[in-house]
């Protein structure tokens, strides 16, 4: 005779997501004010070897507004440098070099880590936070566009392992993300373009009004203006705050409507040794679910063409070489391993409305990638 | 002028806790109504070494099970074998031979690992299914007391290191937990025994007329018989998981009221190199507390006598040379680190009733040690 008991519960969770300037100026009060607790806590900061370079004077700050206020929160230790970019998701001594630091210092479940960097410096510091003491409190600083419009205020945190992107990772939601959009005026071009592929993905699968926008101010972007940087960036934050809370968090269905483009963006980084950077690779991406879309009737040639040139005008590369021969179609069969369950790719209905599909014919990814080609052979966007 | 977005979702947990025998008779239908999806999911056995050495025909059995249901699963490939026992925490080329499994054998988010064995077992590869592709639906087969009445119905997974338990580890819900009560019939006494301290763990401080029962039941337990030993289990799991869903699934707080006794039990375990058990360190560990909750003038001789009584019935050892010298009180310390924040220590206020602490007194501590030293040596239950 079996007898069974049925466990129910819901985990609630909720963190801020601040957009500030000045971040550790010690008249900002925001890092403080997302400290909790009866006592004052430690905090560990892991800075990216990026950012520290760029912003040489970011470590005494950080020590003079800790020493401003010192009734919040101390010091754990001297802040940490970790190398920035995919590299610190490849190599895993240096996950392990930021948990032996929570042993070291004594950084317990109650203690803060504040992660600084781009969104791979992110992804490695939360991992190593989630399974310390089974998940030390993270704040995240993310400092790319990338990061800050997209990845940072996610639940999600990873490294690589077995060749495979986000082999290990957790879903973890943050304490809170700090935006600090000084940050993005030392990028480089690269990294200032990259991310703003996450908002046209975002846009032109959801809300077409944004899509508009962003075309619209395509030109003001990559002068670098900063205006239409920080009101992009709020909304893209937004628009994906909005998709993770409303839907299925910890993704235990099979359905990610927000990852269009990204089957071939995942497979590029890799098959370019990560020379095309995450962005770089989503925008590629995009133009060539776009052409499909295109090429399997769903969108028409100006929505197309709308697509590309707003890419373009940002300044993009919508071409790779590792996009011709057989590798490609191989980023599919990870795609779906990854995510579990059915294959699911995103394509376009229409301009702001993305449509859920299960196969992908390789005939017409080929063809898709021919006409990208031919796009960048010909300079032309559309060969007749 | 800052801009500041709160995010606030909820994730919904939901799995069953099954008690049955014969698990993998091909007429028990449990194993595979837990599965779901709208393909047939691959399964990743891994099984404890000492559950395979004790079942010789365990991987047969689940073999023909998973011919008789090949319509519900298919075997991801033969059934893996892990060292059993706390040595498969230590040794942390186990956890990432785990890792490597589902890396190879193509398990994703929507396959299941089902992992047969001790508490520590299910601990190591519940961690590995947690960090792999962010989580890989685990389904839990414990096979001793401890794991069947306690640990595994909770949400965590862990492996030790730096010398410290459970550093690494996440909260993680598994999709199933499968007892299978014949698997206790061939556990040693020690395993026998063991487990049913954390019955009596909760029963102090939650429930009086459940540790009447235990006390009532200790001599036919000590006999080895099934039924009070089955009844006994469903109690104390329906205790752990109500505790669990009631107020801090993934204990984000300062509490853990459920703890009585461990503070003392996790330092004697190392401190013994893992000789004295878990189940059995948290006999001595609650001897102690409750000596030392009788010492404070908190519960009365006779109260204390009644709990030594019952676990000496049992067969428990109430005393460790591990107690004696400096290195018990440091038990604390570590205990307040792994929590998190103030230190938390639950007493004993009467029977049945649990009072929370903040701190201990380190001579009381060396009191209760020698009350406990005492009663062993002069085999009198307290010593005028």
């Amino acid at each position: 005779m079996n007898t069974i008991l049925e466990q129910k519960f819901s985990v609630p969770f909720h963190y801020p997501v601040c957009f500030t300037e000045d971040l550790f100026d010690p008249t900002n009060r925001i890092f403080v004010e997302v400290l909790k607790g009866d006592r004052i806590p430690k905090v560990l900061f892991v800075i990216d070897s990026g950012v520290a370079d760029t912003h040489p004077t970011l470590i005494s700050q950080i020590k003079s507004y800790a020493q401003a206020h010192s009734n919040s929160f101390i010091l754990a230790t001297e802040p940490m440098i970790v190398t920035g970019g995919e590299a610190c998701k490849n190599d895993e001594t240096l996950y392990h070099k930021v948990v032996e630091a929570t042993h070291l210092f004594g950084i317990d479940r109650h203690s803060y880590i504040a992660v600084i960097g781009g969104g791979a410096v992110l992804d490695m510091v939360g991992f190593a936070a989630a399974i310390s003491h089974r998940g030390i409190r993270l704040i995240r600083i993310p400092t790319t566009v990338l990061s800050q419009n997209d990845s940072a205020v996610g639940v999600k945190n990873s490294i690589n392992a077995f060749g495979k992107k986000n082999y290990l990772g957790t879903f973890t939601p943050p304490v809170a993300v700090l935006n600090d959009f000084n940050f993005l005026k030392t990028l480089d071009d690269r990294d200032w373009r990259a991310g703003i592929s996450e908002a046209i993905k975002v846009a032109l699968i959801k809300d077409l009004s944004f899509f508009e926008w962003l075309e619209s101010k395509a030109e003001a972007l990559a002068r670098r203006e900063m205006e239409p940087m920080k009101v992009h960036i709020i909304r893209s934050a937004k628009m994906h705050m909005d998709h993770i809370a409303g839907k299925d968090p910890f993704e235990f269905g099979s359905s990610r409507p927000l990852d269009f483009g990204h089957w071939a963006a995942h497979k590029l980084e890799k098959l370019s040794d990560f020379r095309i950077r995450h962005g770089e690779a989503v925008a590629i991406g995009i133009a060539l679910d776009s052409a499909y879309s295109f090429l399997q009737g769903r969108i028409g040639e100006e929505d197309l063409i709308r697509i590309i040139r707003t890419m373009k005008t940002l300044g993009f590369d919508l071409f790779a070489p590792e996009l011709k021969g057989e590798n490609l179609i191989q980023g599919l069969k990870e795609f779906q391993e990854h995510l579990g369950g059915q294959l699911t790719i995103m394509l376009l209905e229409k301009l702001g409305k993305g449509v859920e599909v299960h196969e992908m014919d390789s005939d017409l990814i080929y063809k898709s990638v021919e006409l990208l080609h031919s796009i960048q052979e010909n300079s032309s966007l559309i060969p007749s």
